[in-house]
Parts: structure tokens; sequence; C-alpha cells
């Protein structure tokens, strides 16, 4: 299963995309979505979009996993990053692709088994999981990679409890 | 000129179509956007801008206005509202429409020439203004109206301020 991790930012999304099979991930590439402050919003989140658009048909991935977004504090950036969010969600949508969205906890727990693992740790579990000899350089991207690998673990839990439960099903 | 106002909201969204001539303003039509919460955020955005994307060929404005966002208090609310206002844009935007925004500060001053105005007030200028016996008893459509007229206002401002400008320019 191809899973295309997405950071969603206006001005830099990363994205990560792996091949997961049972409980083995495999890196297959990872980069950035760049724009340019436009002359409108707008402008930019078309651009945004469709940058998006080219990505999906050039890698075409099974599913696509994005961070659910929580602002506590630094609200000036939940608008913008929210409008990015909605026109990545769109695209992806508008492909027909299944789309998970993962909090900041599940994504810390998924790689390294507690909740309060500093970026640094899940940069170098993403390096590890992926066989990197370091995690990019990009923190977008890493956590993008983060997301896609988020999506496979918790992916293949349900999928396990899933085959679990038709097996019991199959025994009666 | 006719000008469509949006005030973009998830579940709903409220919009406003105007014709402004000089300084007089004739309503056309207003209304709300609807979307029930569906299997995931992503297919509900699908729906918002599909939706948009109807209006948009129905109605074929000449321009678009929408309202900045600030969130300074209630952040639950600021990503799912920039998300659908991402979506919005894109929809304008891609049909090559031109986009006003302004901030609420602006609205209440386009409408009542101070910047402390209350809700009820600006409702009934806008009532007043488009010569309707009540403001609409939806919320967001009175609000998208007041986009609209804020818009139209502002515009014959800087006409007027270019027309001078390029008068000067001749009588040099």
């Amino acid at each position: 299963m191809i899973i295309l991790g997405l950071d969603p930012g206006t001005a830099i999304t990363g994205w990560g995309l792996i091949d997961a099979q049972g409980g083995s991930y495999r890196l297959l590439d990872y980069g950035t979505l760049r724009t340019k402050p436009g002359p409108s919003d707008a402008e930019r989140l078309v651009r945004l979009h469709d940058s998006l658009c080219d990505l999906l048909l050039q890698k075409r991935p099974d599913c696509v996993a994005v961070e659910e977004l929580f602002f506590n504090r630094n609200t000036t950036t939940a608008v913008p990053v929210g409008q990015a969010r909605g026109v990545l969600l769109l695209a992806c949508a508008k492909q027909g692709l299944p789309i998970a969205e993962y909090t900041p906890l599940q994504v810390k727990q998924a790689l390294t088994g507690f909740g309060r693992a500093e970026k640094k740790q899940i940069q170098y579990m993403v390096a590890r999981l992926l066989q990197m000899d370091a995690p990019p350089k990009n923190d977008d991207a890493a956590d993008a990679l983060a997301i896609a690998i988020t999506h496979a673990h918790y992916y293949r839990g349900e999928k396990l409890l899933q085959d679990a439960a038709e097996g019991r099903k199959e025994r009666r």
C-alpha cells in the first residue's frame, strides 16, 4: 500500500511517500510543495492545489494521511494553515483517495511508543524505520513521512483486528 | 457591477448578491450554502466547493468579496473555518474572479461610518441600503450582504480617486 503523508502549510507543504507491506515500510520519495507569496491568498491556494494534483497524478498513492491540526496558542497562522489544508484535502478527495487523519499524539505514539516524544526523537525514528542515513533536512518533509508511517502503523493494527474477527467468524 | 459577498463556514456559508452602480446598490439575491456533517471533513469540503461552483455558474458575479478572518479567542473553529474559506477562495480564483478581502473593521466603517457598530446596527444598515423590509433572518446571509456592500463602497471610492488622478493627468 502506497501512502502519501502530508504536512500542510501555505508557504511549504511537506510530503512523504512510503510503501507499507505488513509490518515493514519502504521509503519511496519525499519533498516539499513550495508557493511564493502571490498577488493574493487565493492565487497562492490555486498554485498549492494544482501542485498537489500534479504530485498525485505522478506518484499515484493508494491513500493519504494528514495530521489533525490543533491551535492552542499561535492563532495567527491557524486560518492560513486551515486554508492550505482545505485545498489539499479537496484535491485528494476529488481524486477519490481515502484520507486518514491523526493527532500529533497518535503520531508520537506510533513512532516512539510514547506521547511525549520530542521532534528530534520522531525524526530519528523516521530515519531508522525507513533505513535512511539521516532524517530529511526539511522538517516538513520529515513530519510528512512520520504521518505516513503513523497511518501504516494504525492501518496494520486495524487490519490485524479485522482479520482476527473474520477468523473467529469462520471458526464458528 | 455584480458583487457576490461570502461569509465562509463549514456548516453554513452565507452569500449575498448585489448590483452596484455608482453610489446605489440593488439587492439581487441571497441565501446559504449548507453542508451536513459527512463521512469526513474532506467530503464536506468537496460538497461546499461544488455548491459554490454551481452558484457561480448560476449567478455569474463580476467579483467576490470575503471577510478577512481573525481569531483571537475561539481557536477551535479557526482551522475548520480556514479550510472552508480555502476551498471557497479556490473555487472563485479558478473561475478567474477578482477577490477582495475586508476586515470586520472595514465592514463596520463602510456600513455605519464607525468601527464599533454592533451586529444589529450592521443588519439594519444592510436592510436600509438594499431597501429591504427587514434584514435577512439568517445572520450569515446578512453578513455576506454586508461584505458585498463594503466592496461596492471601497471600490467606488478607489474608482473616484483613480478617475480624479486620470483627470489631473489629462489636464496637464
